[in-house]
């Protein structure tokens, strides 16, 4: 099941997608009576798809984020894996939507793509077991973990290098059944192709990063875990489009402006 | 101005703290009406602060903090004073209240004090110009940045050395006319001095760290910038009392337990 957030004559709600391209008259939402991180059921009542503006799928009180899970990213970049998981936070001051511009940050000048498989949480939870990882997963989306490049090789830790606002595109929607092991997983900049992997190439798998972030600390209902990109990472511009499609998801796209 | 944040009987209120320690009775608490970021009321309703359990006198969206601001503490672990301040997050979750515990996490055996002046944001704003940093600012407290030491040099980055749940208590409230330029600012555990050092030992000014901060990101009233710790960290066992005094604020005083 699909599930997008959307806003219709100014009123925020989430629905269940249905239907995709192909269908006659264009995917609908049918709206949704409760909240998708409860209880709900669809309402029967039905809207064009083209006629909502997506929304960030959930609002996450946190993102963390994984660095150099694919190898051959961490490569690309001069770097080796590392022995433990490079965990760092997004805020969320960074998220934005589908179809929402990411602002080009006026104190970098290499802006970086770097499309992700994102975990969204169904539960709070803590010291998760590997074996209850699955139960406190509400869906995958699609993220782009917009990264100013040159100042995350300036500045030791990535707060402002990775957590400028905009630089957490998160959508279209939530896909809550879904076998996230082996997904293929593409970037395009104005229609070209510049990262592909699958996410079997991940180096600690989902239920690794889980468990490592909750002996850690709390996730809440909404927070997000970005898995890490896959190699092919490169600069954005202004102007330019950028695509990030995941096999059984969807597209995630924004437009960079410059920042106002 | 002194604003508190507290529960009685299951209700949570923010209060003006009136008298200290020395006035007969004790001090008190006069009721809000109306939130602190905005315009309020003092109700004239009082309550004595001891009938009260004292909250974490605000509930940050983030907090941002900045490594080596001082230049003894960052010489006294190994570092240099770097070119742009070092900026990182705590998340929400972190946050704990004068009283509360600290939970020792499972994957550290060195977790170290950090004494910081805490300033909290009162109102939205992002690309802050200097002279209006002082805008901004709704009042400062006290601030733990309690760090896991060992995660910190294994990790590169800080998102759990830093982030663990329990690691960012503040408070004891939030003081709004003072000037934050020479505090001194003290750590002690079990009763014992540890960090002492004044804020104009500072290598960055408030104003210098909101701008760089502001100038990457949107801030959230509610949000708080932790702004570095001077000289004396050292380690806290389980049964650990620490407290944290700050000229003019106040003491934060939390115990260590073993996490359950």
């Amino acid at each position: 099941m699909r599930i997008a957030r959307f806003s219709i004559d100014g009123n925020v709600a989430f629905g269940v997608v249905e239907g995709d391209a192909s269908t006659e008259g264009g995917p609908v939402l049918d709206i949704i009576k409760g909240h998708p991180f409860a209880e709900f059921e669809r309402s029967g009542q039905k809207i064009p798809l083209s006629k909502v503006r997506l929304l960030p799928p959930v609002l996450p009180n946190k993102v963390v984020a994984i660095g150099r899970n694919y190898a051959e990213h961490a490569a690309e970049l001069g770097n080796e894996v590392p022995d433990a998981p490079v965990a760092f936070f997004k805020p969320s001051t960074a998220v934005i939507g589908p179809g929402d511009p990411i602002a080009y940050p006026s104190f970098s000048s290499e802006v970086h793509h770097e499309a992700e498989l994102a975990v969204v949480i169904g539960r709070m939870c803590r010291e998760v077991p590997r074996e209850r990882v699955k139960d406190v997963i509400l869906g995958y989306t699609c993220a782009n973990d917009i990264t100013a490049r040159d100042v995350q090789e300036r500045e030791k830790q990535w707060a402002r290098a990775k957590g400028f606002d905009t630089s957490c595109p998160l959508g279209p929607w939530v896909e809550t059944e879904l076998d996230p092991s082996d997904l293929g997983i593409m970037c395009t900049v104005n229609g070209q192709q510049r990262q592909l992997g699958r996410t079997s190439d991940m180096v600690r798998s989902i239920e690794d990063l889980i468990v490592h972030i909750t002996e850690a600390m709390t996730l809440l209902p909404g927070d997000v875990v970005l898995t890490g990109t896959p190699a092919g990472v490169g600069p954005l511009n202004v102007g330019d489009e950028v695509a990030v499609t995941i096999e059984g998801i969807g597209t995630l796209t924004n437009k960079v402006i410059k920042r106002g």
